[in-house]
């Protein structure tokens, strides 16, 4: 707000003044304010990788949809972004972390907007931790990426705005209530223990849950299945996006599950850091060759889609542990959930539920398979304090999705009529194309 | 340059030597370097999310222009870009951070080329600061920005050398110059005490202004309004690229906006850029519903463009004040931004202004909205120190820049003729296809 | 693991409570953490950004290969990259670093996987370096980027699983022995005092080498060299692509030399690193516009692929030592390696070796002309000292890689059947396409 003080620097090499004490003086931060910088700005970082993830999910689904639902999937996509910030702010924040101001303890937070520190910091800063803004720009992606999650699984048929008004529930609603009970200190963290660092159950599961209720009720895309069992396929439009999406979530991935440590104020704490980034890259290099190697063996040909999903698969599979395993195991850990994808997607098929991108596989299975990895490496974990969670996240995401589903159906439709869905949602519902010049097959 | 010592790290696991005293305490900062640590480490992050930027601009402009002009949008961005960094160099980075060495004090600054700290730090840095070398890259993406504004408002007529040509006095003259005036300590500063935190106006009006006065002189691409007023759409050829560009601009502007706060050694100043962070998502939220709710309002019909136009919009808004607001208040006059956007694109058509990529409704007129906005929430902001330096800044630039422009008309020829526009400035300047096996509508 | 501490962030603007001296000194990272803290969070950002370049050499490669060879070269990208995250922990990082544990010393390294420190840091934590995790999560990219190099040279008749198998070999022994002769205190450096900052030789030569040796064996692609040393443009599929990649790549290199620095906890050491960013930043832009004014001077038409290789080329030849020369001669080192690719483009294609992206030019040709431009800015470097080690590396890894090529071509087969390359290896070897609904031309 002042004028930037480059006065002072660009004459340090011009004409090299003398420093005064008082200066130097200046540049120190107080000691007790060291932990404090190097945890916030460990969160603006991590962060703005997280941020980036809102992109890879969006280059992901576009590249996977026909090309005649693209502009529709952006448009859902860069919405539901946006739709996460604001309700983040007008209820998320305070419902995941009310602190000592529980509606119903353990249960329910606190509804008030959030509020960030005043300008300059403030007096009351607890010094032990991060900033309060930093602390909001990190959380407030976590719950933009369960939000994503669903816009895949359900693309080529929801129409726009009954889509957005169940992201405004799930942002607003459901996911700051079922990860307050774990990161807010709730139920699950205080009676069952429960132990899922960055979330494969709290994020993933739970946006696959979502995906789920809204796959079964809003019912799959004309053609999809033929009589007699017969499954087409709908290929995607543009591999490349997709690669690069898978690209973009790995590295946001990064910030995801590091950040998620929390503090980087000690040695320890940015040693624990540097090992959830390296076995973060490892569980998706095993998701992604366990589902090559396996797609060969069973397909003789290798599928792309399935290798960037392997690969996906393994990240989410890593996310509830990052810290604890090995490198050899978080690669094996991966290297299951890039299995279950190659494993679940034709189960998905069989049963008729219609998941555009694969993201029930990819977040909800390998979520819950990541959840259960934890008991190979953390002594903290048991049988039953990873399990019933499961169970308990999965019931009230998928009944409260469900519900929300029904009533959106019932009130507003959920889907575009079969005319709609043949001509592809952009032309029907936005009037645009996505790629205009491009003659399509 | 040494072989990298992980001959020691390497044997911390395998052998686990004891550490010496010496070894200990050399690993130490002294105290007095922490916070120039700090800051330093703080240009370079977000000065490389400001490079990025470089990235965004690029893949919007190539989304949002027809294919046969897209190799050559793409050409433009990568040497305005590389112009940029060598203009600053020479001449920009002195210019627009003279010290005490202005050539006409707080009007005109110095000439001389751009000089780091030599290897290995200098005695005489000011450790209350930053290295000159991180804010020097810094600064330096704020100037390139500058120009990939202008490219895309012209994009698909315009020739490559006379814009290249312009592109180095705007980034070597005009751009460090009218800068300078607020962030090198000029007269903007001293008489006016204009706010401008990131560059509502030095930056993003300043790009538009330049656009503007560009696009009058050169005229609307053939085929874009016909008589009686009648405006054709030239729907841009890739819309996917269009929405990853407002992604990464959007992860840029955390950059932009954050690093513009100087300082980050102390608990107060990591917290502001925390704040800085959460504002700036809030302001592009805010502008990206304002514009889908809009636009469904007015044509009952979502229209993808203009809600990433909304989110740069939002952007842009909040980039003159990104601290003081409260999160509420930011996502407020992001919306405002996105209501800009989306009256102000007809207008220009109105008035038969052909501005390809929405540049100057997002950077120009949003510009002026966010410039504005900073009296809402800053207390030093006084109406007269705001609109005055708008004036007086957009006077100068879209004088000097239209001077430049016409004289580059008057003699290379600013404009293709209207055989090489029908066929594509893609094919007919460069001699390549952006998409050579696609066929064209 | 724990609940996050929101519980108490939230409260701080709620509650304000007051701070204990307990919580506030436990914020205090002992001061003898502070420099570790520093050179492992730089590890760890610059690390991610060199990870980013993974996704860099796809898209320039998707780009430039044409649209019925587009799904393999995601495939090999993405495999590759994770062949070299599994390898690099299995045996390369030892193979790399050593240590005292040499099998033969200074020659070749030791056999064993990577091991992290244990959960919570280590006691015998050498504090005056960086986190193992952050150091191997480092290095790692730069095995994965050597085998990027490879994959573009060779794109568009290579089988997949051959190419996958050289790139276990390349990744596990080839790049991890040549390397540490250098980099793990090897030969090169004891007996050479060879000077390669951040790899133009040990990384971007090599891998060049190692394409070479495959280009060579490998043969054209049909219809690449026609009779009477006729050569036809095989145009790639979609510039787009290959210019986003680019700007990937050039944010990612900021990591790649930067990092390369290794330490971040003084003054001196962060004002190196910016040195570097800006200087690596200098030369891309030097290396794209002098391949756009000799394009232009050339052929009076500018080449946007040159302009793209350019900037590559302007980075790699920066590479080797982006510390020590000034602004100004970063960007003419930068520029000769632009001018370079210019020459060595067609130069490859009079002796008929085709390399599909340009990946021998850019990385190979520019890579020694960046460690012979050592010698312009850096006293310690020798003409022996530095042409000596070039030879030897391009020996090493040209005949080892050769040997491994002819023993692959003579057990699996390396090459693609005639009518699969007409086809597309898409169609034929992976049975789908990258851009279904796109006509081809």
């Amino acid at each position: 707000m002042q004028p930037k003080p480059m006065l002072f620097s660009a004459l340090t090499t011009a004409l090299a003044p003398t420093i005064s004490l008082a200066q130097t003086a200046e540049a120190m931060p107080p000691a007790d304010e060291i932990g404090y910088i190097f945890n916030t700005f460990m969160f603006l970082v991590t962060g703005f990788l997280v941020f980036w993830m809102a992109a890879g999910f969006s280059m992901l689904e576009a590249g996977l949809v026909r090309s005649k639902n693209v502009a529709m999937q952006l448009t859902k996509n860069i919405a539901l972004f946006s739709i996460a910030a604001i309700m983040f702010h007008l209820v998320g924040y305070n419902l995941l972390y009310p602190g000592e101001g529980w509606t119903i303890s353990g249960v329910l937070g606190a509804f008030a907007p959030a509020v960030l520190e005043p300008v300059g910091g403030s007096a009351q800063t607890d010094l032990s931790y991060a900033s309060v803004g930093s602390d909001f720009f990190f959380q407030m992606m976590f719950c933009a990426t369960t939000a994503s999650i669903v816009s895949g699984a359900l693309a080529e048929r929801i129409r726009l705005w009954p889509f957005l008004i169940f992201t405004l529930v799930l942002t607003g609603l459901i996911y700051p209530v079922e990860a307050s009970w774990k990161w807010g200190g709730g139920f699950l963290d205080t009676v069952f223990g429960f132990q899922d660092f960055a979330g494969s159950t709290l994020v993933h599961s739970a946006g696959g849950w979502a995906a789920l209720a809204g796959a079964l009720i809003l019912g799959p895309r004309l053609g999809k299945y033929g009589p007699g069992g017969k499954v087409n396929a709908l290929p995607g439009s543009n591999l490349t996006l997709a690669t690069l999406g898978t690209f973009i979530l790995w590295l946001g991935w990064f910030g995801f599950n590091g950040g998620s440590q929390l503090y980087m104020n000690s040695a320890g704490n940015v040693a624990d850091i540097s090992r959830i980034f390296a076995n973060t890259n490892a569980g998706a290099a095993g998701g992604a060759l366990a589902a090559l190697g396996l797609t060969q063996l069973l397909y003789r040909k290798i599928d792309l889609t399935m290798v960037l999903n392997g690969a996906l698969a393994g990240l989410v599979s890593i996310t509830a542990e990052p810290l604890a395993p090995s490198l050899g195991m978080a690669a094996q850990i991966g290297a299951l959930g890039g299995v279950i994808v190659v494993i679940a997607v034709p189960l998905l098929d069989r049963l008729r539920i219609d998941d555009v991108v694969g993201a029930i596989p990819v977040h909800l299975v390998a979520g819950i398979w990541g959840t259960l990895a934890v008991l190979f490496s953390n002594d903290e974990a048991t049988l039953v304090g990873q399990v019933v969670p499961i169970l308990i996240v999965g019931a009230f995401v998928f009944s409260v999705s469900g519900a929300v589903w029904l009533i959106l159906k019932a009130t507003l439709g959920l889907r575009v009529d079969a005319e709609a869905e043949a001509k592809g949602l952009d032309r029907a519902e936005l009037g645009m194309e996505a790629y205009p010049e491009f003659t399509n097959g």
